[in-house]
């Protein structure tokens, strides 16, 4: 993984993850840090065609385990064109989603087993891990309505979804910490954004210490 | 799986797999069976579009995980769409390759690992896997040699690797029947092809026995 430190931001819809990872991408640039933000495809060819597989809505006979490996296929690609580039440089690589995301749409709430989408993306992640992850808590009524208001972007397929399904994704993130001891931490989402933002940069300031090579420009 | 009988052919480059299977299509045809006799991608969109990202010659950048991933979810809806539903009526599918190519040639002549391309493509199949496997067995020099005298089609890009690869290729498809007891028969595929469909007729007719229940038309 070379020096640098991997961070990824995980949490329902309307958790505030776009803001945050802003706001937390220019402190970590004040710090004199190099910090590549991205988010899966990120621009990568190959991660964005396979990802127009998935959205393709034509492709409406989609196999909830094709849609699984395909997500798990792009993440590799953007893993090994994007951010193990960046490690090696000694950078903070800071990404929007990543395994923790597969684990609680695909493999809980869907339906398919935390475990056995863990197989596929432990495959896929080859033991590039992320050194931290701030989970964006968020009660789901909350971040729905949020983006509703916000109207930040469009109400897309899976905000449709019933509230169910996203009280589902919310059970499948609280199980994943004592899997992954010591990784991942909890962010109550529903605070004021400066709020959020410094208990992330406390957090990440925390978590970063021990990482002494990172590319300081 | 429904009352259906499962079969694959497996082998290396020029084993003479397809001439097997359209032989023992008619012959299965002949026995009454409704037949499905298929490959991946098999004409299914969702497996077809995946596969093009594969071949495309642009993507020189893929991954090796990368191109496993997008082989096990290939597979995974060719299955759904194809197979599974060939099975449930009580055919017998037939279909040139599958699982064990991905674990001979990506899980051990590529390095990736037996056990790691194992991992993905145990959830890609969640249980269905063939009742019977006949595995070709041809050395590589005479495989390739067979192709290039045939000229049955264009040589690719596998046919070009070096002997030592499809050496290892073969050594992994021996590793297979010891991973899965039962399962897999070995042919000796440099027999006449007379030969070559005499045994497969006698291991077919022995392991379609237990399956009183297919659909005979």
């Amino acid at each position: 993984m070379g020096n640098g430190f991997f961070m990824t931001v995980e949490g329902g819809e309307g958790a505030g993850k776009t803001t945050l990872i802003v706001r937390l991408a220019e402190w970590l640039a004040e710090q004199g840090y190099e910090v590549v933000m991205t988010r899966e495809p990120g621009g990568i060819p190959i991660a964005e065609s396979i990802r127009a597989i998935i959205l393709d809505k034509a492709n409406t006979a989609m196999d909830p385990r094709t849609e699984a490996l395909l997500y798990a296929a792009a993440r590799r690609q953007h893993l090994a064109e994007k951010v193990l580039p960046g490690l090696e440089r000694g950078a903070v690589v800071l990404c929007d989603r990543f395994v923790d995301s597969s684990l609680a749409y695909q493999g809980y709430a869907r339906g398919l087993g935390i475990d056995a989408v863990w197989d596929i993306n432990r495959f896929a992640v080859a033991g590039t891990m992320p050194n931290l992850t701030l989970y964006m808590d968020i009660n789901p009524e909350i971040g729905l309505r949020r983006i509703q208001a916000a109207n930040e972007r469009e109400i897309n397929r899976l905000d449709l979804e019933s509230i169910t399904f996203h009280r589902l994704v919310r059970e499948g993130y609280k199980l994943l910490p004592q899997r992954f001891p010591g990784r991942i931490v909890e962010i109550d989402a529903d605070s004021d954004e400066d709020t959020v933002l410094r208990q992330a940069i406390q957090e990440t300031s925390s978590a970063i210490k021990g990482f002494s090579h990172l590319n300081v420009k």
